[in-house]
């Protein structure tokens, strides 16, 4: 590399914090270098969409060379970091290393097992498009397979999906899948009743949305219910394999089979947070997440900040911040502004993160919504939600093709992108 | 299987001849199973616009249930078929047997590598959705993996792309790739020049474009050579490795390094034409393909017909009719008409394709089309090209997609689904 006169700031991650680091430094003089092991930012809170066959990969996915093409400050490599050299200011790659000035660490989170590694291939979580497809196909391929046999000589689960874990993601995926079965099974699939089918949320609070103010997660339970989902509340997984899962609910555990299940229980931080800890001595807590000082950086390198879900910020309210998309804007955007203001020697002020509200989509038409004390619920928070999530699209044609999609499924409730590929598409 | 009154007609494959074969069937008093390995009916034709990043899978599929939702007399079946057994009428599937009164065979060709198996991990062809998101992948991460470095130290053959077969298939693969060369090189990597990248476009033939006029095929090749190809006639693949394709023009054996090579040079048809000879006797031509009566039965079992790619019908030229989709699906609807006629007990006629031309796209804005002895090149053919390819997208849905993100190319020259996706996804 050769020696810059500007600083060079390297960002890994080219999600939602690094990317609108990325974007907020166009005209700060200093010369960014975006790592990401993927060529596109992935706008995930529409990933459970593909999982469920509505949207295809490539219209919540933006190419990053794409997005970033007129701004002149800024190269991209595709590249993975395995390690970082701290004292010598160094990002260790798979193709090499890197020196930077500062560094934004932005390599946010992954689905996490609690111990239960095995639970991996047998209940898939939701983070990349390659999870999407994955679960797509199972999800599809249940109905194909049970399609096969009248209900009398299926298998048993081959109808039961479970999903663990009711954040919103979980609630997401549960009302997708009961949408699938009320607007598609009777019409595509001429032996399944919608009887046959059985949809679980397991949750081991005792309630689904514990982010969520109690009133609007009791109304999220009672859509899920009118959709046909059952919310199991209280209630722990100790056992899954190919046949089925076991639950555990006070003393009992139940058994029950089941072919398809997803899993939406918990997320760890990127593996830099321990790299980093090592290092600089900084703190992780319970979930692999860094402690960041007021600014974003770590205690005793101004250089190095950590930001969206590989941040726990607990200088605003003494918890951490929610691990959503607007937090890890903000935070990009926050520490692209200090180190211009940082360059133009003015004084930084702390970082303070400014709560919109909270969304939770529950199926076609419902959602609930917390907009600061305002609770919406229904179709009005369903469209509210479906409207800031569209403007937010980082590319303006995948908000077009993302729009057509989602009113053609609105008045046609067909889901255009229900493919099963991948290596195993029959059985 | 309960026994059935109305005759049952099994189809196996839902591509052109077998999808149009359904719906053809749609008021004959038959019941139709038709029996696929996939959900979704491909758009074959568009398949290199997936490849090349213009358009997402799910554009080009059809989920089959939602296309033959309103039949009432057709069922579908995801199975594959492993055999099938002439004597008592069943066909064996991986899940187990069902009985026909009619089959139709429809299952299409494979690519094919002329005895060197070995080849197909080096050099892929195009036929399948997890085909082309492999082409996708490899293409663009050779861009990636040639901007990490400057030109004197890229590893040789590095943003070489060598076309093996100068096809259709061919042609559109060699100009879909010289576009994204001119289009996005420039823009979106910037280490890379236009004169770092090198495409060849390998043909046996001493032309291009075969089946073709020799004045449209001339035309083709100068469209390829001012979009920046090398088209090599005469000239035949000897070894490919992981480093580089040698290639034989006369006796001059050349070596070249290239890290991409795309197989486009020769199909084989189904293994069940294989199956089919075995039971019936029925001839197989040199490429796999079926010999059938004028009726496109087999002889001596009339309730056995095979169309499509895996047919050779030559009572009408003397020659196989081409292996495109236009003749599979005059097939398809032929057939579905002579068992109406057959039940009927009215007299059916032979078979006779009605060609209606060729076309072939080069690259963004050029094509060459011979309508029945009319020619037509350039952007009038690429228009024309563009617009039968629309029209006979099976689903509306996918009409209207595609034609907006042909627009925002042809106007952006972005090619958003170009994402790189699936295990390896960095080096």
């Amino acid at each position: 590399m050769p020696v810059n006169q500007r600083p060079q700031v390297v960002i890994l991650g080219g999600g939602f914090g690094g990317l609108y680091a990325v974007q907020s430094l166009k005209y700060v003089p200093v010369d960014v270098i975006l790592i990401d092991r993927r060529n596109f930012h992935l706008f995930q809170p529409l990933l459970y969409q593909v999982a469920t066959g509505w949207l295809s990969p490539a219209n919540i996915a933006s190419t990053l060379r794409i997005v970033l093409r007129a701004q002149k400050n800024a190269r991209i490599l595709l590249a993975e970091a395995t390690d970082i050299d701290v004292n010598n200011r160094h990002v260790i790659l798979n193709i090499g290393k890197i020196p930077y000035d500062t560094l934004i660490v932005a390599t946010g989170s992954r689905h996490h097992y609690f111990g239960n590694d095995q639970w991996e291939s047998l209940a898939p979580g939701l983070k990349t498009i390659e999870d999407a497809i994955e679960i797509r196909r199972r999800i599809f391929l249940s109905f194909e397979a049970a399609e096969r046999e009248v209900s009398a000589q299926r298998s048993p689960g081959q109808l039961t999906f479970i999903i663990i874990g009711g954040g919103p993601t979980g609630v997401e995926l549960a009302g997708a899948v009961a949408d699938i079965v009320n607007d598609t099974l009777t019409n595509d699939f001429r032996r399944i009743n919608q009887s046959d089918v059985q949809i679980l949320l397991v949750e081991a609070a005792d309630r689904i949305l514990t982010t969520y103010p109690v009133e609007l997660a009791k109304k999220a339970e009672s859509f899920l219910n009118q959709a046909g989902v059952s919310v199991k509340g209280s209630s722990t997984v100790t056992a899954i394999d190919e046949s089925g899962v076991s639950i555990k609910y006070g003393e009992v555990i139940e058994r029950i089979p089941c072919r398809t299940v997803l899993w939406a229980a918990g997320v760890c931080a990127s593996f830099l947070g321990t790299v980093l800890t090592r290092q600089t001595g900084a703190k992780l807590d319970r979930s692999g997440r860094l402690l960041v000082e007021p600014d974003l950086s770590l205690r005793g390198h101004p250089e190095i900040f950590v930001i969206g879900d590989l941040a726990n910020y607990l200088h605003q309210t003494g918890h951490p911040l929610p691990g959503i998309a607007p937090v890890a804007m903000q935070q990009g955007r926050y520490v692209a502004r200090l180190l211009s203001r940082r360059i133009a020697g003015k004084t930084t002020i702390p970082f303070h993160y400014k709560d919109r509200g909270n969304m939770a989509i529950v199926g076609r038409g419902t959602a609930v919504a917390d907009l600061r004390g305002i609770h919406i619920t229904g179709f009005w928070a369903w469209l509210a939600w479906l409207f800031v999530h569209l403007i937010n699209l980082v590319v303006f044609e995948n908000r077009v093709l993302v729009l057509i999609q989602w009113g053609w499924y609105y008045f046609r409730r067909d889901r255009a992108a229900r493919l099963i590929t991948g290596d195993r598409y029959t059985r």
